[in-house]
């Protein structure tokens, strides 16, 4: 494995070690994430936990599935314990990029219903200005896809809608809907990014996670684990 | 026709007397606007113009091909010259609840894509107190369905998932999510409630139309037009 691969790992057993018995567990999306649901299903068998996880993707869905990890839903289990996911680029202050996976939606849904959010990820994701070189996954409703898109190039920013692979045309979120990626530049405000963001109708969700982390498991190239807490 | 629809008949004949050769039109919702895309039609047809539509639901699009109105999309037509849309309430500021039909979502999306907005209603839809005794439809994803209805309910307002008719379980609207209908009692400052609720994660779009309106058209009991200009 690469030293990413093994950061990922590292500190995904991290965040699966603040899983108690009788918990209700978000899970997120992503490749670390799907070690984390590796993990979470060995220390089930091993300690007999009783654990039920709700995932926030068909991905983490299937991987849960095939890992015998039982399943529940945010309608019979409306708040939840814990919730670990990953990132596309965390900053110091905890605030988050998500999307790339187009799951945002639902993981911020996950994310809002549990009492303690864990993000883990290796140190490639962590940034000193959240959006440098990073654009910002943008969940709209397809009716609304052109004029959000002009909206956002109309304040000067760039955006594209996201092409889908193994089919023709966008993507297709696991929600029905569509992606744009737009391009923010550094972003020194993200909650007032957000809120503009969000007064656009046609957009569901933005990939921007704001002052909800509540601790960050970071895996360096040296091989240790960087901790980031929630001030 | 009972004074209502006399009403509703005379508003939408002042509102399409608005429509110039070689408009692009967006079309609400409702029973309101359906007489505007029949009297549209007649008037396309009469006067030869070269108009083009863009409908905002199944609804207003299945009227509009009944009457041989010529569509066209958001896509083609990002910018359109005139939006007619209906309301569920309304006050002196313009500002206005919608989405009793579970348009609200792309009525939203087409009247923000329009240059200027009419709305046209009868004098029963026009109140003091915006809220008062009216709840607020919102369309939020089915995966975060009881995660809104809860955030609500958690703030002390009431709310309920909208049950559909024709078939079982939950209203499903034309973009594949469910309605819940909120009661906010009387909304004192509808702009930050909009902004709250858009800051649940879940909530695709809320029936609160804030700061958008240009003109109303208002038919009164006693057979006259209101006008109300956006000051």
């Amino acid at each position: 494995l690469s030293w990413k691969e093994e950061a990922k790992k590292r500190v995904a057993a991290e965040a699966v070690g603040h899983v108690k018995n009788g918990y209700i567990v978000g899970l997120g999306s992503g490749s670390t994430v799907a070690y984390a649901i590796s993990n979470l299903s060995r220390k089930i068998k091993e300690e007999k936990l009783d654990v039920l996880c709700v995932p926030s993707s068909y991905q983490s869905s299937f991987i849960a599935v095939k890992e015998k990890i039982p399943l529940t839903t945010l309608d019979e289990y409306p708040i939840l314990d814990l919730a670990i996911d990953g990132a596309d680029q965390i900053d110091k202050k905890l605030n988050l990029i998500k999307g790339e996976g187009a799951a945002l939606a639902r993981e911020k849904i996950v994310a809002s219903s549990a009492k303690k959010l864990i993000i883990i990820a290796d140190e490639t994701k962590l940034t000193a200005n959240l959006g440098l070189d990073h654009h910002v996954p943008i969940e709209v409703l397809p009716f609304g896809a052109k004029f959000v898109l002009n909206r956002i190039l109309k304040s000067g920013w760039k955006a594209t809608l996201r092409e889908g692979k193994g089919k023709v045309g966008p993507v297709i979120t696991d929600n029905g809907n569509f992606i744009i990626d737009a391009d923010f530049g550094i972003i020194k405000d993200p909650r007032e990014l957000e809120m503009k963001l969000k007064n656009i109708p046609g957009i569901v969700e933005t990939g921007l996670f704001i002052g909800m982390v509540d601790l960050a498991y970071i895996g360096t190239k040296a091989g240790k684990i960087q901790k980031l807490e929630k001030k």
